[in-house]
Protein backbone atom coordinates (compact mmCIF):
# COMPACT_ATOMS: atom_id res chain seq x y z
CA UNK A 1 0.00 0.00 0.00
CA UNK A 2 3.00 2.40 0.79
CA UNK A 3 6.45 2.47 -0.88
CA UNK A 4 8.91 0.86 1.01
CA UNK A 5 9.93 2.74 3.95
CA UNK A 6 13.36 4.29 4.48
CA UNK A 7 15.46 5.64 7.79
CA UNK A 8 13.94 9.33 8.43
CA UNK A 9 15.98 12.37 8.63
CA UNK A 10 13.46 14.17 11.27
CA UNK A 11 10.89 12.40 13.41
CA UNK A 12 7.87 13.97 14.79
CA UNK A 13 6.60 12.86 18.09
CA UNK A 14 3.08 13.31 19.16
CA UNK A 15 2.51 15.38 22.57
CA UNK A 16 -0.48 14.29 24.99
CA UNK A 17 0.16 10.75 25.86
CA UNK A 18 2.35 9.67 24.12
CA UNK A 19 5.64 12.14 25.17
CA UNK A 20 3.56 13.64 28.08
CA UNK A 21 1.89 11.70 31.01
CA UNK A 22 -1.88 13.41 31.31
CA UNK A 23 -1.55 12.15 35.16
CA UNK A 24 -1.64 16.14 36.53
CA UNK A 25 -4.98 16.03 34.27
CA UNK A 26 -6.27 13.35 36.38
CA UNK A 27 -5.19 14.33 39.46
CA UNK A 28 -7.02 17.59 39.00
CA UNK A 29 -10.10 15.57 38.04
CA UNK A 30 -9.92 13.60 41.25
CA UNK A 31 -9.30 16.72 43.22
CA UNK A 32 -12.75 18.03 41.47
CA UNK A 33 -14.86 14.84 42.64
CA UNK A 34 -14.65 13.17 39.76
CA UNK A 35 -13.22 9.35 39.10
CA UNK A 36 -10.13 9.47 37.56
CA UNK A 37 -10.69 6.42 35.65
CA UNK A 38 -12.57 9.45 33.64
CA UNK A 39 -9.98 10.49 32.22
CA UNK A 40 -9.49 8.38 29.25
CA UNK A 41 -13.17 8.48 28.68
CA UNK A 42 -13.12 12.27 28.54
CA UNK A 43 -9.97 12.41 26.18
CA UNK A 44 -11.64 9.92 23.65
CA UNK A 45 -14.40 12.70 23.49
CA UNK A 46 -12.57 15.34 23.53
CA UNK A 47 -11.24 13.69 19.74
CA UNK A 48 -14.19 12.32 18.50
CA UNK A 49 -15.89 15.98 19.13
CA UNK A 50 -12.35 17.32 17.11
CA UNK A 51 -12.53 15.13 14.43
CA UNK A 52 -16.61 15.56 14.05
CA UNK A 53 -15.63 19.22 13.40
CA UNK A 54 -13.22 18.14 11.09
CA UNK A 55 -15.09 15.66 9.28
CA UNK A 56 -18.21 18.44 9.39
CA UNK A 57 -15.82 20.99 7.19
CA UNK A 58 -15.26 22.79 10.73
CA UNK A 59 -12.70 23.70 13.30
CA UNK A 60 -12.38 23.56 17.17
CA UNK A 61 -9.52 24.24 19.64
CA UNK A 62 -8.21 21.23 21.83
CA UNK A 63 -9.30 22.98 24.83
CA UNK A 64 -12.78 24.21 23.98
CA UNK A 65 -13.04 20.37 22.85
CA UNK A 66 -11.19 19.18 25.87
CA UNK A 67 -13.54 21.49 28.18
CA UNK A 68 -16.41 20.42 25.59
CA UNK A 69 -16.38 17.25 26.80
CA UNK A 70 -16.17 17.46 30.47
CA UNK A 71 -19.39 19.37 30.12
CA UNK A 72 -20.69 15.91 28.63
CA UNK A 73 -19.33 13.69 30.98
CA UNK A 74 -19.37 15.61 34.09
CA UNK A 75 -21.33 17.44 36.74
CA UNK A 76 -18.41 19.81 37.23
CA UNK A 77 -18.86 23.59 37.12
CA UNK A 78 -17.61 26.08 33.99
CA UNK A 79 -14.66 27.02 36.45
CA UNK A 80 -13.77 23.69 37.66
CA UNK A 81 -13.56 22.66 33.98
CA UNK A 82 -10.70 25.66 33.29
CA UNK A 83 -8.87 24.01 36.25
CA UNK A 84 -9.05 20.68 34.71
CA UNK A 85 -8.01 22.00 31.27
CA UNK A 86 -5.48 23.98 33.20
CA UNK A 87 -3.99 21.12 34.09
CA UNK A 88 -2.69 20.37 30.74
CA UNK A 89 -0.07 22.70 31.82
CA UNK A 90 1.67 20.77 34.25
CA UNK A 91 2.65 17.85 32.51
CA UNK A 92 5.83 15.65 32.31
CA UNK A 93 7.44 13.32 29.78
CA UNK A 94 6.74 9.31 30.42
CA UNK A 95 10.01 7.76 31.54
CA UNK A 96 10.99 6.53 27.96
CA UNK A 97 10.55 9.85 26.93
CA UNK A 98 14.46 11.21 27.25
CA UNK A 99 16.56 8.00 26.52
CA UNK A 100 14.56 7.78 23.28
CA UNK A 101 15.55 11.16 22.15
CA UNK A 102 18.92 11.03 22.88
CA UNK A 103 19.41 7.67 21.19
CA UNK A 104 17.57 9.73 18.26
CA UNK A 105 19.70 12.42 18.29
CA UNK A 106 22.66 11.07 19.43
CA UNK A 107 22.11 8.78 15.51
CA UNK A 108 22.35 12.23 13.77
CA UNK A 109 18.28 12.20 13.99
CA UNK A 110 16.48 15.43 14.17
CA UNK A 111 13.31 15.45 16.68
CA UNK A 112 10.60 17.53 16.75
CA UNK A 113 6.65 17.41 18.19
CA UNK A 114 3.43 17.84 16.17
CA UNK A 115 0.75 18.04 19.04
CA UNK A 116 -2.89 18.57 18.70
CA UNK A 117 -3.00 20.58 21.59
CA UNK A 118 -2.75 24.09 23.25
CA UNK A 119 0.21 25.98 22.52
CA UNK A 120 2.63 26.16 25.37
CA UNK A 121 1.59 22.61 26.53
CA UNK A 122 4.38 21.14 24.76
CA UNK A 123 7.06 23.62 25.56
CA UNK A 124 6.30 23.30 29.07
CA UNK A 125 6.43 19.82 29.80
CA UNK A 126 9.64 18.99 27.76
CA UNK A 127 11.37 21.44 29.94
CA UNK A 128 10.11 19.81 32.71
CA UNK A 129 11.24 16.72 31.42
CA UNK A 130 14.83 18.74 30.64
CA UNK A 131 14.72 17.48 27.50
CA UNK A 132 14.30 21.25 25.73
CA UNK A 133 17.63 20.51 24.10
CA UNK A 134 17.27 17.47 22.30
CA UNK A 135 13.56 19.00 19.98
CA UNK A 136 14.32 21.10 17.35
CA UNK A 137 10.94 22.31 17.79
CA UNK A 138 7.75 22.17 18.40
CA UNK A 139 4.42 22.69 16.32
CA UNK A 140 1.02 22.55 17.44
CA UNK A 141 -1.83 21.87 14.37
CA UNK A 142 -3.68 24.94 15.67
CA UNK A 143 -1.45 27.40 14.45
CA UNK A 144 -3.35 25.95 11.28
CA UNK A 145 -6.57 25.45 11.93
CA UNK A 146 -6.51 21.85 10.91
CA UNK A 147 -7.04 18.56 13.28
CA UNK A 148 -4.63 15.76 13.00
CA UNK A 149 -5.15 13.18 10.92
CA UNK A 150 -6.84 15.14 8.25
CA UNK A 151 -3.14 14.93 5.74
CA UNK A 152 -2.76 18.89 5.74
CA UNK A 153 -1.24 18.57 9.05
CA UNK A 154 1.10 16.37 8.20
CA UNK A 155 2.42 17.63 5.17
CA UNK A 156 2.91 21.10 6.85
CA UNK A 157 4.78 19.61 9.24
CA UNK A 158 7.71 17.70 6.57
CA UNK A 159 7.24 21.79 5.28
CA UNK A 160 8.28 23.00 8.65
CA UNK A 161 10.92 20.77 8.63
CA UNK A 162 11.97 21.40 5.36
CA UNK A 163 11.61 17.40 4.38
CA UNK A 164 9.81 15.45 2.02
CA UNK A 165 7.00 13.44 3.44
CA UNK A 166 8.73 10.37 3.31
CA UNK A 167 11.81 11.66 5.01
CA UNK A 168 9.69 12.62 7.92
CA UNK A 169 8.42 9.83 10.87
CA UNK A 170 5.55 10.63 13.15
CA UNK A 171 5.28 8.24 16.19
CA UNK A 172 2.63 8.47 18.07
CA UNK A 173 0.76 6.04 20.79
CA UNK A 174 -2.61 6.26 19.08
CA UNK A 175 -3.21 4.42 15.90
CA UNK A 176 -5.51 7.50 14.46
CA UNK A 177 -2.42 9.39 14.36
CA UNK A 178 0.20 6.69 12.87
CA UNK A 179 -3.18 6.04 10.24
CA UNK A 180 -3.15 9.63 9.25
CA UNK A 181 0.49 10.11 8.74
CA UNK A 182 1.07 7.28 7.05
CA UNK A 183 -1.59 7.96 4.74
CA UNK A 184 -0.09 11.82 4.18
CA UNK A 185 2.86 9.85 2.90
CA UNK A 186 4.89 9.93 6.41
CA UNK A 187 6.54 6.93 7.85
CA UNK A 188 4.32 5.99 10.50
CA UNK A 189 5.62 4.56 14.56
CA UNK A 190 3.15 3.30 16.68
CA UNK A 191 3.95 2.97 20.37
CA UNK A 192 2.00 0.17 22.45
CA UNK A 193 2.10 2.23 26.13
CA UNK A 194 -1.11 3.33 25.69
CA UNK A 195 -3.70 1.13 23.62
CA UNK A 196 -4.24 -2.34 24.34
CA UNK A 197 -4.60 -3.22 20.47
CA UNK A 198 -3.83 -1.34 16.99
CA UNK A 199 -7.19 -0.44 15.19
CA UNK A 200 -7.64 -2.78 12.60
CA UNK A 201 -9.61 -0.51 10.90
CA UNK A 202 -6.52 1.19 9.87
CA UNK A 203 -3.14 0.64 8.04
CA UNK A 204 -0.76 -1.65 9.57
CA UNK A 205 2.30 0.53 11.73
CA UNK A 206 5.17 0.51 9.46
CA UNK A 207 7.15 0.12 12.71
CA UNK A 208 6.08 -0.38 16.25
CA UNK A 209 7.57 -1.52 20.11
CA UNK A 210 6.14 -1.54 23.66
CA UNK A 211 8.20 1.80 24.30
CA UNK A 212 9.53 4.93 22.80
CA UNK A 213 12.86 4.27 22.69
CA UNK A 214 11.41 0.87 20.76
CA UNK A 215 10.26 2.46 18.08
CA UNK A 216 12.78 4.60 17.78
CA UNK A 217 15.23 1.79 17.32
CA UNK A 218 13.21 0.43 14.86
CA UNK A 219 13.05 3.46 12.76
CA UNK A 220 16.87 3.67 12.94
CA UNK A 221 17.23 -0.02 11.89
CA UNK A 222 15.53 1.11 8.45
CA UNK A 223 17.11 0.91 5.41
CA UNK A 224 19.03 4.39 4.63
CA UNK A 225 17.64 6.52 1.73
CA UNK B 1 -24.96 31.99 10.33
CA UNK B 2 -27.49 29.84 8.32
CA UNK B 3 -30.51 31.05 7.07
CA UNK B 4 -34.23 31.13 8.71
CA UNK B 5 -35.79 27.85 8.88
CA UNK B 6 -38.95 26.83 7.30
CA UNK B 7 -41.00 24.32 7.74
CA UNK B 8 -39.35 20.58 6.41
CA UNK B 9 -40.93 18.37 4.01
CA UNK B 10 -39.21 15.55 5.23
CA UNK B 11 -37.42 14.89 8.41
CA UNK B 12 -34.49 12.48 8.59
CA UNK B 13 -33.92 10.53 12.36
CA UNK B 14 -30.73 9.31 13.08
CA UNK B 15 -30.97 5.63 13.82
CA UNK B 16 -28.46 4.19 16.74
CA UNK B 17 -29.46 5.98 20.21
CA UNK B 18 -32.18 8.22 18.97
CA UNK B 19 -34.93 5.86 17.78
CA UNK B 20 -33.55 2.66 18.87
CA UNK B 21 -32.30 1.73 22.58
CA UNK B 22 -28.42 0.34 22.55
CA UNK B 23 -29.98 -1.10 25.81
CA UNK B 24 -29.85 -5.48 24.27
CA UNK B 25 -26.13 -4.14 23.38
CA UNK B 26 -25.51 -2.98 26.84
CA UNK B 27 -26.97 -6.55 28.18
CA UNK B 28 -24.55 -8.51 25.79
CA UNK B 29 -21.79 -6.78 26.83
CA UNK B 30 -22.64 -7.41 30.19
CA UNK B 31 -23.35 -11.49 29.95
CA UNK B 32 -19.70 -11.47 28.38
CA UNK B 33 -18.71 -10.36 31.70
CA UNK B 34 -18.19 -6.28 30.78
CA UNK B 35 -19.38 -3.78 33.06
CA UNK B 36 -22.71 -2.50 31.12
CA UNK B 37 -21.35 1.32 32.26
CA UNK B 38 -18.96 0.45 29.24
CA UNK B 39 -20.93 1.18 26.43
CA UNK B 40 -21.43 4.91 25.98
CA UNK B 41 -17.24 4.51 26.36
CA UNK B 42 -17.19 2.08 23.51
CA UNK B 43 -19.74 4.06 21.07
CA UNK B 44 -17.74 6.83 21.53
CA UNK B 45 -14.81 5.38 21.12
CA UNK B 46 -16.26 3.57 17.77
CA UNK B 47 -17.37 7.15 16.81
CA UNK B 48 -13.67 8.60 17.46
CA UNK B 49 -12.68 5.37 15.19
CA UNK B 50 -14.44 6.45 12.53
CA UNK B 51 -14.36 10.12 12.19
CA UNK B 52 -10.57 9.76 12.72
CA UNK B 53 -10.38 7.47 9.21
CA UNK B 54 -12.79 10.38 7.58
CA UNK B 55 -10.48 12.65 8.65
CA UNK B 56 -7.57 10.85 7.14
CA UNK B 57 -9.29 10.10 3.85
CA UNK B 58 -10.21 6.59 4.91
CA UNK B 59 -13.34 4.70 5.44
CA UNK B 60 -14.58 1.86 7.29
CA UNK B 61 -17.99 -0.09 8.38
CA UNK B 62 -19.57 0.89 11.90
CA UNK B 63 -19.89 -2.68 12.67
CA UNK B 64 -15.74 -2.96 12.42
CA UNK B 65 -15.16 0.40 14.00
CA UNK B 66 -17.05 -0.96 16.45
CA UNK B 67 -15.51 -4.41 17.16
CA UNK B 68 -12.24 -2.12 16.48
CA UNK B 69 -13.25 -0.41 20.12
CA UNK B 70 -14.16 -3.14 21.53
CA UNK B 71 -10.65 -4.86 21.31
CA UNK B 72 -9.31 -1.07 22.63
CA UNK B 73 -11.45 -1.26 25.40
CA UNK B 74 -11.77 -4.86 26.61
CA UNK B 75 -10.29 -8.38 27.27
CA UNK B 76 -13.07 -9.45 25.19
CA UNK B 77 -12.74 -12.50 22.49
CA UNK B 78 -13.46 -12.17 19.02
CA UNK B 79 -15.90 -14.71 19.20
CA UNK B 80 -17.50 -12.11 22.36
CA UNK B 81 -16.71 -8.79 20.06
CA UNK B 82 -18.48 -10.27 17.32
CA UNK B 83 -21.82 -11.55 19.70
CA UNK B 84 -21.81 -8.14 20.89
CA UNK B 85 -21.53 -6.46 17.78
CA UNK B 86 -24.85 -8.98 16.52
CA UNK B 87 -26.99 -7.37 19.66
CA UNK B 88 -27.34 -4.27 17.33
CA UNK B 89 -29.96 -6.61 15.56
CA UNK B 90 -32.37 -6.84 18.52
CA UNK B 91 -32.65 -3.17 18.87
CA UNK B 92 -35.85 -1.86 19.64
CA UNK B 93 -37.38 1.57 19.73
CA UNK B 94 -37.21 4.33 22.67
CA UNK B 95 -40.95 5.22 23.54
CA UNK B 96 -40.87 8.79 22.24
CA UNK B 97 -40.54 7.62 19.05
CA UNK B 98 -43.97 5.92 17.93
CA UNK B 99 -45.52 9.08 18.46
CA UNK B 100 -42.83 11.80 17.51
CA UNK B 101 -43.45 9.63 14.01
CA UNK B 102 -47.58 9.47 14.27
CA UNK B 103 -47.32 13.30 14.79
CA UNK B 104 -45.18 14.43 12.45
CA UNK B 105 -47.03 12.15 9.29
CA UNK B 106 -50.29 13.05 10.18
CA UNK B 107 -48.84 16.22 10.01
CA UNK B 108 -48.41 15.13 6.33
CA UNK B 109 -44.51 15.16 6.27
CA UNK B 110 -42.16 12.40 5.41
CA UNK B 111 -40.15 10.39 7.29
CA UNK B 112 -37.23 8.94 7.02
CA UNK B 113 -34.09 7.18 8.72
CA UNK B 114 -30.17 8.21 8.17
CA UNK B 115 -27.96 6.03 9.90
CA UNK B 116 -24.29 5.34 10.20
CA UNK B 117 -24.45 2.17 10.71
CA UNK B 118 -25.25 -1.60 9.10
CA UNK B 119 -27.78 -2.15 7.02
CA UNK B 120 -30.67 -3.80 8.26
CA UNK B 121 -30.27 -2.86 12.08
CA UNK B 122 -33.24 0.24 11.55
CA UNK B 123 -35.31 -1.72 9.79
CA UNK B 124 -35.16 -4.53 12.46
CA UNK B 125 -35.81 -1.95 14.82
CA UNK B 126 -38.23 -0.23 13.22
CA UNK B 127 -39.90 -3.88 12.57
CA UNK B 128 -40.04 -4.56 16.60
CA UNK B 129 -41.40 -1.51 17.91
CA UNK B 130 -44.39 -1.70 15.11
CA UNK B 131 -43.55 1.23 13.38
CA UNK B 132 -42.25 0.36 9.70
CA UNK B 133 -45.36 1.78 7.90
CA UNK B 134 -44.89 5.26 9.49
CA UNK B 135 -41.02 5.32 7.70
CA UNK B 136 -40.81 6.35 4.31
CA UNK B 137 -37.48 4.99 3.51
CA UNK B 138 -34.39 3.82 5.85
CA UNK B 139 -31.28 5.02 4.57
CA UNK B 140 -27.24 4.24 6.06
CA UNK B 141 -24.30 6.22 4.85
CA UNK B 142 -22.84 2.67 4.58
CA UNK B 143 -24.24 2.70 0.97
CA UNK B 144 -22.03 5.67 -0.03
CA UNK B 145 -18.80 5.25 2.11
CA UNK B 146 -19.10 8.29 3.75
CA UNK B 147 -19.42 8.98 7.75
CA UNK B 148 -21.30 11.39 8.63
CA UNK B 149 -20.98 14.54 10.11
CA UNK B 150 -19.43 14.55 6.73
CA UNK B 151 -21.86 16.94 4.63
CA UNK B 152 -21.94 14.44 1.50
CA UNK B 153 -23.92 12.04 4.00
CA UNK B 154 -26.74 14.65 4.19
CA UNK B 155 -26.66 15.95 0.95
CA UNK B 156 -26.74 12.76 -0.71
CA UNK B 157 -29.79 11.72 1.97
CA UNK B 158 -31.40 15.08 0.61
CA UNK B 159 -30.84 13.68 -3.05
CA UNK B 160 -32.53 10.49 -2.70
CA UNK B 161 -35.47 11.84 -0.68
CA UNK B 162 -35.66 14.63 -4.14
CA UNK B 163 -35.86 17.82 -1.88
CA UNK B 164 -33.71 20.93 -1.54
CA UNK B 165 -31.33 20.51 1.89
CA UNK B 166 -33.38 23.23 3.18
CA UNK B 167 -36.55 21.41 2.95
CA UNK B 168 -34.85 18.20 4.88
CA UNK B 169 -34.28 18.33 8.51
CA UNK B 170 -32.24 15.84 10.25
CA UNK B 171 -33.28 14.96 14.62
CA UNK B 172 -30.64 13.68 16.22
CA UNK B 173 -29.13 12.98 19.91
CA UNK B 174 -26.10 13.91 18.91
CA UNK B 175 -24.51 17.23 18.90
CA UNK B 176 -21.79 16.48 16.49
CA UNK B 177 -24.88 14.99 14.16
CA UNK B 178 -27.16 17.90 13.98
CA UNK B 179 -23.91 20.11 13.36
CA UNK B 180 -23.01 18.43 10.27
CA UNK B 181 -26.74 18.31 9.05
CA UNK B 182 -26.85 22.47 9.66
CA UNK B 183 -23.45 22.62 7.56
CA UNK B 184 -24.50 20.64 5.23
CA UNK B 185 -28.05 23.40 4.53
CA UNK B 186 -30.19 21.06 6.54
CA UNK B 187 -32.46 22.17 9.34
CA UNK B 188 -31.03 20.48 12.11
CA UNK B 189 -33.08 18.97 15.38
CA UNK B 190 -31.40 17.75 18.53
CA UNK B 191 -32.99 15.85 21.34
CA UNK B 192 -31.32 15.95 24.68
CA UNK B 193 -32.47 12.84 25.80
CA UNK B 194 -28.59 11.51 25.54
CA UNK B 195 -26.50 13.96 26.16
CA UNK B 196 -26.28 15.97 29.06
CA UNK B 197 -25.10 19.32 27.31
CA UNK B 198 -24.96 20.12 23.64
CA UNK B 199 -21.63 20.57 22.61
CA UNK B 200 -20.17 24.11 22.63
CA UNK B 201 -17.69 23.93 20.05
CA UNK B 202 -20.83 23.18 17.45
CA UNK B 203 -23.18 25.73 15.85
CA UNK B 204 -26.10 25.77 18.44
CA UNK B 205 -29.07 23.52 17.08
CA UNK B 206 -32.00 25.27 14.96
CA UNK B 207 -34.92 23.51 17.26
CA UNK B 208 -34.43 21.11 20.09
CA UNK B 209 -36.85 19.44 22.48
CA UNK B 210 -36.57 16.84 25.54
CA UNK B 211 -38.03 14.18 23.85
CA UNK B 212 -38.33 13.47 19.88
CA UNK B 213 -41.90 14.51 19.93
CA UNK B 214 -40.80 18.17 21.15
CA UNK B 215 -38.38 18.27 18.63
CA UNK B 216 -41.04 17.34 16.31
CA UNK B 217 -43.73 19.84 17.17
CA UNK B 218 -40.45 21.98 17.06
CA UNK B 219 -40.03 21.12 13.52
CA UNK B 220 -44.13 21.84 12.56
CA UNK B 221 -44.25 25.28 14.34
CA UNK B 222 -41.51 26.75 11.82
CA UNK B 223 -42.96 28.80 9.35
CA UNK B 224 -44.11 27.47 5.62
CA UNK B 225 -41.51 27.76 3.34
Amino acid sequence: MTAPRTRPAVVAFDVNETLLDLAPVQATLIENGEPGHLLPTVFSRTLALGFAAATAGTRCRFRDAFEAALAQLTGLSAAQRTAVADAFGELSPHPDVKPALRRLTSAGVRAVTLSQGTPGVAEAGLSRGGVTPLVERTLTTESIGVWKPDRAAYLWAAGVCDVAPAELALVAVHSWDVHGAQRAGLTGGWCSRAESAYAAVYEPPHVQGASLLEVVEALLALPPA
